[in-house]
């Protein structure tokens, strides 16, 4: 009898695809399950989904570029606890226009982001999806000192490591099919975790009072890092934004600040600190300040306005 | 500025229906990702996906049940690690008919199945999805003593700690609307993990050659814990079988055993032992025999049967 019917030899090459040594390794990919020897420290895991038409569309996202973000995004995750990335789950429910080709270049761009950050792909599902494509990947890391959400202080500094608005920015070149763009285009396809600034943040680990990613646009996120009796001043005409926001918020006629503001999917890090730890964050950039007072407010050179209303970054 | 928009509520209210308190906890659900201590010995990770209409059809699956069933999956792949499950992360893709309470449902249903096994949901996403309900579910656990599906000797005996096909009896009997069949429908709507086993395996763990779980069938899984040198004979009149597949199989026409060769979603462990430690297994059943010979055979008392077509459990 033959063993391999059509999926298990999909199963096979997917496998092939994804498989490396690791030390840590005692039951490899294969198994009902994995099995690995404990990291020193504790264990972080965090789990992370994307689904077809609703976070990404096949008409501008390669496969790679796929694979890729759907790690990526959790990756990031890692990194804003502070820890390291070691194992990857990833499941998949796959539409009938996705062919072996096609999950050929999904794996080898997830393998590839993989690879760059130490992380080993070990295991996940495969299933048929009448309609849309679904990814869902979970990630097992590690850490000797978790940064979490909670610890901000009142008069503590808000820094982000980098421009913010710049995926939502590529995401709009993308949709409206415009030249141009090419950093705003990588930075929505291709994002990449800020796992580059973990060892740093280590040893300045008594200075972050609060760290997280920035994934659902900057209000959205600081407000999950602001206490119940604080309040947030945000600087707007301090707010890192890159080159083509600007172009693109010309464009639209749109404030460019609105894009740091509401845009999502930047995957860089917000990070609370005191004002008297400001110098040791060369590189970071200062987006506001929490205050004593309840409420968010876009401070400019001409006065405060108090942001009243929510807006989801899909939605602006 | 409000600070919950109803994305946000809704996450507060999963989170108060699934948060439980644990000692090796160190980062709480909430927070980009889940931080503990871990567990002495090794760390076992899985990851299993059902779809709507591939898997389920929400016409005969409640939530409560679905909600079990998701985690239940994965806790039977830790169950055949012989290992003990700690911690699971779900993600949830759910269409607009959707609603708060059936949300509230599911997450009981997934719930009460976590804490019937020690384990606690403690992270994972929830997102839109335009067409199909999509459940990804990992869980993390850990065992002293891994069990694989390497291992078996020719001659080895291959057993199953529960009855084959009644699941698929269920499914049958539900999708045709049947009056009755109520073990078989309670099989494949709300699986038990065999983690009741665990605890005797690992005590007689030098007399486990190989152990899986059985979700695809008998035949499709077997084949798995077969190495390529050896054959597998299957004792068709042996075959656990429960009055309700018998009454289904005199209705539908198919020989019974038919239904434990090919129905999936058992969820039953499947082990391979050496015939001088059969005594030790008191209820556990005899399936078959792995032979030196190339190529599965269904035995009967007037011969036997090469196998040499495969089927899917969902075809047959």
């Amino acid at each position: 009898m033959k063993k391999t019917p059509k999926e298990w030899a999909l199963i096979e090459k997917i496998r092939y695809r994804v498989q490396r040594q690791n030390s840590h390794t005692v039951v490899p990919l294969g198994d009902d399950a994995f099995v690995f020897k404990n990291f020193p420290g504790f264990s972080v895991i965090c789990q992370d989904m994307m689904v077809e038409d609703i976070h990404f569309k096949l008409d501008y996202f390669s496969a790679y570029d796929l694979g890729a973000k759907a790690l990526a995004v959790n990756l990031s995750d890692i990194a804003a606890m502070g820890a390291r990335p070691h194992f990857a789950q990833v499941s998949l429910a796959k539409t009938e226009k996705i062919n072996e080709s096609w999950l050929d270049e999904f794996y080898m761009g997830m393998s590839h982001m993989a690879d760059e950050y130490g992380c080993q792909i070990v295991g996940g599902d495969l299933a048929a999806s009448p309609h849309s494509l679904v990814i869902d990947v979970s990630v097992h890391g590690s850490c000797e000192h978790p940064f979490t959400r909670q610890g901000v202080l009142s008069g503590d500094l808000l820094l982000s490591s980098g421009p913010l608005g710049l995926s939502y920015t590529g995401l709009r070149a993308l949709r409206d099919r415009l030249e141009g763009y090419e950093d705003a285009k990588k930075r929505h396809l291709r994002p990449q975790p800020r796992l580059d600034l973990v060892d740093s943040l280590v040893a300045k680990k008594n200075k972050v009072h609060a760290l997280m990613d920035c994934s659902d646009g900057l209000i959205n996120d600081a407000l999950l890092l602001c206490p119940p009796t604080c309040g947030l001043h945000i600087f707007a005409e301090n707010l890192p934004l890159h080159e083509d926001t600007a172009k693109m918020a010309l464009k639209l006629g749109i404030p460019a600040h609105e894009f740091a503001l509401w845009g999502g999917e930047d995957y860089e890090l917000l990070m609370a600190i005191s004002p008297d730890d400001y110098d040791s964050f060369g590189g970071w950039h200062l987006l506001g300040q929490f205050t004593d007072t309840p409420g968010v407010f876009l401070t400019h050179a001409d006065g405060k306005e108090e942001i009243k209303e929510f807006k989801g970054w899909r939605h602006f």
